[in-house]
């Protein structure tokens, strides 16, 4: 009869290992010297595989197999229960995947990443393409091996966006092309673009970086648990539950860039850093889902960030620091960081067009998955897509079906929680409006206490304890609705490009 | 019958999880937010426990048996047959040494840190006394564990420098008192101190790590293999054979502080990054001992750095960065490195006095180990022996017997290390002169590849295959010999002083 306590424990040790490891790749993406990553990724490889077999080991399957038992689970509180209940689905998803397959899959994404890379560089997906083709192949096995009631891409969504189903974002991107695609393309043929020249230019790094921690200082990031780095791809990783880091990157031309990943890295910051403590090394650490984490990133990236009453407090700051903006209203910079524009670049859309990147690759990826189309074929249905949800064709596949990481990694399955987390943000803050009447007045002045705490008490404080939807419902009163950001969407941009 | 591939994964495997861990002491000394400090010690606690588990586990004791038999032994190479001797000794050492024991230590020692960091602020021995105590019986029980033939205090020394013996450190102190002591009670009598007020200033921190980073540039310090950071206590950490990282600290009143840590830390980092990358994951991956270290810091840091011939050389990058030094002379900036001084506190001793700091440590430790002494005598033990080396009574313990983290640490036997690699350096040194006759004019131009090359031949490259003695022999001809010391001291001394 093993005690609660000791279940913990061996959850703690596991974490510990993680702990180290995540400290291991920031360590990599930020300060390690350029020599250091042979034995790195040895020292990496090590510690994961350690970490791998405690976390499927007998042990680990003997207490679930305990706690999980009816006498046992009624005893456990509320926390322990979730925290049994989350630990036993990621170990019996664990458990269906036959080890072979795990490391075929390691291995070809590996290969696939290094060949995703070159393609991408010499511009030429025929020679990414046999190793995709093989990694569509080992997703589709690992589908089946997960198992699943009606469509194989669930299994793999699941991974992602536990509760998700390709019916319901077929829903989803059925409602966002009827009511979202017109909309833009109103908004490009007879929208009026407002001015962004100012924020074009020469704007030195060390003062970007003075704009993002005073963009971190207003979102009440707290910086003795957590600091901010440069990287060449911005991430957050969480190495204590007061350890929390993010990395944002610098383009000397236009400071937007900074500022806005930095605001996009402290939402999912601020996120790790409300789970509870208690929850810290257990299952119950992380984010409800990828696309809720995404909807707390993207709320202070987009809704409050590229939102007006921000801008009302913010140009000070920004002025203070490049006395070259002396002279544009906060409205003129509020406007100017939502730009909408046709681009081929996921990582660089706005709002308006971002969800429709992500549909894209969405319908060709469940297609993939479920032999309705080949990856041969994909250059071609790439483009074609891409005229007919944004009206442009890419001028090559480096910046057309080359230009994402994901499918190289295996990460089928994952896109849609971008969408998702676009969707997720805009539902909660409806209601987040209702609940804080004072919130723009609140956020001109520069405090958004409020905000984040309802953040806090609504999504934060409950970590991985309920999925996704369930905790929608709980929040919103109503599962996932995209009517929300359509709205969302519709008012903003309709005011900003006088339509 | 394992084989000997499996050994060295095996000691790889155990390696890993070191690199680790030095990654998660560096970055707590160096970029960790505050707050991070509580759960870093729980994982750092779990992984070092595993680390200890492996190295003296049964599968380690039956590599070591099998390839220690004559038979099996005879069978390997030179390197491998190093290494199993090496990792044998350690293995025996640690085997002899009963768990409780360990634990013991660890928990008094720990206790004994909080109680010596307040005695020491609030300048009160009696607070630390009853720790210090235990601790003393503890590593009485420890040196009795591990055995010796004539002077417990032996088996203490091994574990820092081994093969060293308190009879021939005994020997060395008689000498330098006897040759030493006159001549520098002659300086501080007759002397003609230099000048040293230019170097006192307000001096900007990022210029002196500008100055720091010519200092490492000059001693052909790889920045793709490593990399220098700004922590409370400069230190050296190896992560890898490529990734070896020192700190250093700034104080804006005095430059010499930074530019002479950052030359101590890098040469101890050169020793580390040219060990050979094939002893890395071996027992074979260190330093032939802590004073055999401590010869390569004290070399840079003092014979080249404090040296004349650098002057030559760094006397233009020093102005280049601080125009203030303009219209001093490459021998005033080299004399004004050198002041002798009377000073309470070891670290901030110069090359003259340093010795007198440790003699006194070692005759007093010798003696607490085997009973001569009490440790409630110490303060007043201590106060006596600065009267009669250094001339000056500590004013308080803060400044005296308690400034040291030492012995609150449980590391008995460490500080002679320092004095030999002193003593070691000057001996290198000298022979290093007869081999590169060229080498003043290379140094005066900036040029230290020949006189790194020679260290590395002659030291670097054996790694921990030689014990020191055996190691000074292959290079110098002959054992320790303070002479070379006590001549080099003199000569530099001498001119300085105008003696």
């Amino acid at each position: 009869m093993p005690k609660f306590e000791e279940f913990k424990e061996f959850q703690a040790k596991i974490s510990r290992y993680g702990q180290a490891i995540a400290l291991m790749h920031w360590d990599l993406e930020t300060n390690a010297p350029n020599n250091a990553i042979e034995y790195r990724s040895k020292a990496l490889g090590e510690l994961t595989e350690a970490l791998f077999k405690m976390s499927v080991s007998d042990q680990m399957g003997e207490f679930l197999d305990y706690f999980s038992k009816k006498e046992n689970y009624g005893e456990l509180g509320e926390f322990d229960q979730a925290m049994v209940r989350v630990a036993k689905k990621d170990f019996d998803k664990f458990k269906k995947l036959p080890p072979q397959l795990v490391r075929k899959l390691a291995e070809t994404t590996s290969k696939a990443g290094h060949f995703w890379k070159k393609a991408r560089e010499e511009d030429n997906f025929s020679m990414f393409e046999p190793y995709l083709k093989e990694v569509v192949s080992l997703e589709k096995e690992q589908a089946e091996a997960l198992g699943y009631e009606k469509n194989r891409y669930d299994a793999l969504l699941d991974l992602f966006e536990p509760g998700m189903k390709t019916d319901t974002l077929r829903g989803t991107t059925n409602y966002l092309k009827e009511h979202l695609l017109p909309f833009m393309q109103e908004l490009f043929e007879n929208g009026k673009e407002p001015r962004y020249d100012f924020f074009e230019g020469d704007f030195d790094v060390n003062k970007q970086k003075e704009l993002s921690l005073e963009a971190l200082k207003f979102m009440n990031f707290d910086f003795d648990s957590g600091r901010m780095d440069m990287s060449a791809h911005p991430f957050t990783t969480k190495i204590g539950p007061k350890d929390v880091r993010i990395t944002t990157r610098y383009n000397n031309k236009d400071l937007r860039y900074s500022l806005f990943s930095t605001m996009h890295e402290g939402g999912h910051a601020l996120y790790e850093l409300h789970i509870p403590e208690e929850f810290f090394e257990t299952s119950l650490d992380e984010g409800a889902s990828m696309a809720v984490h995404e909807s707390q990133s993207r709320f202070w990236e987009n809704i409050i960030g590229r939102g007006p009453r921000f801008w009302v407090f913010f140009s000070k700051k920004l002025k203070d620091i490049f006395p070259s903006f002396e002279g544009i209203s906060s409205d003129e910079l509020y406007k100017g960081v939502n730009i909408v524009k046709k681009d081929f670049i996921r990582t660089e859309a706005d709002e308006v067009t971002y969800n429709f990147h992500i549909m894209l690759r969405f319908e060709i990826e469940e297609a993939l998955i479920n032999d309705r189309i080949k990856v041969n074929e994909l250059p071609t249905v790439w483009r074609d897509k891409m005229k007919e949800y944004l009206g442009i064709v890419p001028p090559n596949d480096a910046v057309g079906v080359l230009q994402d990481v994901h499918w190289s990694n295996g990460q089928f399955g994952y896109f849609p929680s971008y969408m998702l987390g676009n969707l997720y943000s805009a539902q909660l803050f409806s209601k987040l409006k209702k609940d804080l009447k004072d919130y723009p007045s609140q956020i001109e002045r520069g405090d958004s206490a409020e905000v984040l705490n309802w953040m806090v008490e609504n999504v934060h404080k409950y970590g991985k304890m309920y999925e996704p939807e369930e905790l929608l419902k709980k929040v919103t009163g109503e599962t996932l609705n995209p009517k929300y950001f359509v709205d969302y969407i519709k008012e903003k941009f309709s005011t900003i490009y006088g339509l």
